[in-house]
């Protein structure tokens, strides 16, 4: 006979039992959506949208159940009279955070607008490779208007923005996040107009070759692998929008894009979501479905995938160490460039209509647009028709650039199509917790850069695994930074960051 | 205001609405199934093993649950009345049948072996690789008792076999089976012997090559795209063992598998495949969900799959219409083959250790050799841990050929580790039902032939749609086979067909 598990039976394990099977009930609708986006054919898009929706409505059910026998409310007594403590305090905080959330949303709701959405997605991805903003136009406003009717059930103090935001980044208000992206701006403006005059052109052209997609994989590969992502416990797919999703930590899938005159294009996005992805491997697997085997927020989240990509992927150490294998793999251009040459064009600041190309200098005045647009959407203030003229007005104020058309436009990411609307800001709250993340692992560990020259990837790896990886959701984005850098959140690293590297 | 569809919220309509949704959850156990053969990591194993159970208990619940509120009993009361007509009468009927076997397998019973063969097909492949029958045997022995169980649980007359038989034939029991199979082995077994000594040798040396995976890919969807096989509601993908699986008649998969030196390993697997696929993407859309819109037992399934296989992808004037293009991309070997000499080799008699693999006369005795095993297996007669010997034993005395290893003989199929126990035989009543009806579908289009030599595969596809698939479960197979041939079931055309193919 077995002997049964320790403390089985008590309410916080019952707890516990009840959030891994929602869990993998959500994993599932997971596998759905990277099918969706990676194999599905075209005509599965109806049945796959209707499979979909079960799924969200069964897990969504399951999540407004956990409290039907009172098991949560009892929980919740418990921990306010702090006779829950340590981890099991944090499943039974954070569990109650989304239960507040989730029981505010009717099962039909959450099913139409899982079925719209999905529906929609296919739709925008049509729309985007025909340039055909009318056709998404429908979709769009029956999108925004499930989201506004999302903050209305929710519930909210300012703006019905805020409820959106909080799904995303905890406790951010659409305040505070204006707040921030305003003082961003102030910087950026000027930063942008100085660079502009005072920086010797680099030319991209003179990266440009023709690179077979076969080579381009086992490359793009080469680099994940020696990151660390396990492709034992994960997968590098191709799609449209590159993506990680996790079903488990142990089954982790990243996606990239490719262009066959650009190796470059396709090793940033994949440097990108390694990062992601090995924050979702970096997840103490035995905490799987609860709280202690989550991600913090998706500015934490951006934080991994960013400091991958920026601090590491776009440094002279890291090239110092793959610049050798991308030239020997192809010889033709990188042989005729020098690496100094190679670091000031892929470090080129340069106003642009794609926020997923953007510099890092200009790639937050791409977020600060989509932020002021979608909270003016949420709020009622614009309607989804006057969307590609509202883009372009604002393209051409905040960077100079003329939009050709809406395929390089308004139809460009997959969010609003997703109805993640609140979500683009979380990408500029990571780019700042990234620079002040590194700016403290620079301190840890004196022979950073000389470790990453060699690649020795395993060092900043394993320091953010333990640093924040292995820490689930026990820590709020902002305590999290504390504690890991020793100071609440601030924009002033990444603005000391973007000096030095552009002075 | 829309307009409330006619008849909605009719008992038959709700039960209409429940199946569907029954449906849909269980397409999602596909999608899992399919992601788990083609792409799933090694490491996500138990991971979706847990998800998978979770979505089959949910199927099983729905289904068990149609009756709860007494909607389903008070539809069979009615079309017991003969109340309920046409085609509801089918639907309740059918639903019944299902219903009564599910709700005598209990939930966590259900999971259990849902679980089990997630994770035992995992084992499987690896031990199939590594030639590691040990392995595999616990996992086996486990998947037997839990089909004893399932046999007991739903009960029985004769044989615990019968039980697990009419899940994939309804209504063929053990001894019907083996009158069937006794039958053939009585005809095949000196037809065999006759043909070893008569037939002129052909060399299946002389169709190897290097065959490159791409040009081999592109071969086989053009095959696939000429049956009829449609590409926007399906995919072609690579597994271990081929199969077709289906998430709607929108979203029909199939696998095939290939062998650098032999195109034609691939290319017939895909002919079967695609036959399975064009009976699931031809089965009436408008009816998913509900049996109108199913197919009617495995039996007729493999009829599909093997009548474009054999029947016509074995045929003179297949390779008259695609031997050219073979040629043309393959031309060495095939330019200094003959077609005639082609057409020997192809249809070589030849006993060999792979079922995939074997001729259209030997198959039959590898099914016949699987169900006597299984059939014991399950009714307790012989023990696991004696597979491989009882197999050597049986493969020496049925085909005279000697099992060099376990990869080659006991572990090389998938249905055990998956618990298809009953499935085998399925395969010998779809050979005779595919030779009766192609002997109908020769009759009524006199000019058959022919248009099969000009690559005119419609003319086929739509008599068996026509015939066949549109009409989803309404008949019965054995009734089916009368509607469509004039006949009842019977092993004559088969045995016909051989006749005078190799005579």
């Amino acid at each position: 006979m077995k002997a049964k598990k320790a403390g089985a039976g008590k309410p916080i394990a019952v707890l516990k039992e009840r959030l891994v099977e929602i869990a993998y009930l959500s994993s599932v609708g997971q596998v759905l959506g990277w099918d969706q986006e990676v194999h599905m054919p075209e005509k599965g898009a109806d049945a796959r949208a209707a499979a979909s929706a079960l799924i969200s409505g069964i897990v969504h059910k399951k999540m407004v159940a956990l409290d039907d026998d009172g098991l949560l409310s009892s929980l919740k007594k418990q921990l306010d009279a702090k006779q829950v403590k340590g981890k099991d305090a944090v499943i039974v905080a954070e569990t109650w955070r989304s239960w507040q959330r989730q029981k505010k949303l009717p099962e039909a709701f959450v099913t139409e607008l899982s079925e719209t959405v999905a529906k929609a997605q296919h739709v925008w991805a049509r729309a985007r490779k025909e340039n055909d903003f009318k056709t998404f136009l429908l979709w769009l406003t029956k999108i925004v208007e499930l989201k506004r009717k999302e903050a209305a059930l929710v519930g909210f103090q300012d703006s019905p923005y805020d409820a959106l935001l909080d799904s995303f980044e905890p406790g951010l208000t659409a305040k505070d996040a204006a707040v921030i992206l305003n003082d961003l701006k102030d910087f950026l403006v000027p930063f942008l107009k100085e660079l502009q005059r005072s920086r010797a052109k680099a030319d991209p052209k003179r990266l440009r070759g023709v690179f077979p997609l076969e080579k381009q994989v086992a490359f793009n590969r080469r680099v994940a692998e020696a990151m660390g992502f396990d492709f034992a416990a994960g997968r590098m797919d191709q799609s449209t929008h590159p993506f990680t999703t996790t079903f488990h930590t142990q089954d982790v899938r990243i996606t990239t894009r490719f262009r066959e005159d650009d190796v470059l294009y396709a090793v940033g996005s994949t440097i990108h979501e390694t990062g992601h992805a090995l924050y979702e491997q970096g997840l103490p697997s035995e905490h799987f479905g609860t709280p202690l085997g989550e991600t913090v927020s998706l500015g934490i989240h951006e934080s991994q995938s960013r400091l991958w990509e920026n601090m590491i992927g776009k440094s002279k150490e890291f090239w110092r160490y793959f610049y050798p294998k991308l030239r020997k793999e192809f010889p033709k251009p990188f042989k005729e460039v020098p690496l100094d040459e190679f670091m000031r064009i892929i470090n080129a600041v340069q106003p642009s209509l794609i926020r997923t190309e953007a510099d890092e200098v200009t790639y937050n005045l791409h977020i600060i647009l989509r932020f002021e647009i979608e909270k003016e959407l949420i709020e009622g203030v614009i309607d989804p028709t006057d969307l590609p003229a509202v883009w372009r007005a604002k393209m051409k104020e905040y960077l100079g650039v003329t939009v050709p058309d809406d395929a390089r436009g308004v139809l460009q990411d997959v969010h609003w199509s997703a109805g993640y609307f609140g979500y683009f800001p979380t990408y500029t709250l990571g780019n700042l917790y990234a620079a002040q993340f590194y700016a403290a692992m620079e301190r840890d560990i004196p022979d950073l850069a000389e470790r990453i020259a060699r690649g020795d990837f395993a060092t900043p790896r394993e320091w953010l695994r333990k640093k924040i990886h292995l820490h689930g959701k026990t820590y709020e984005a902002a305590k999290l930074v504390k504690r890991v850098t020793g100071e609440p959140p601030t924009s002033r690293y990444f603005i000391d960051y973007l000096k030095a590297k552009y002075k």
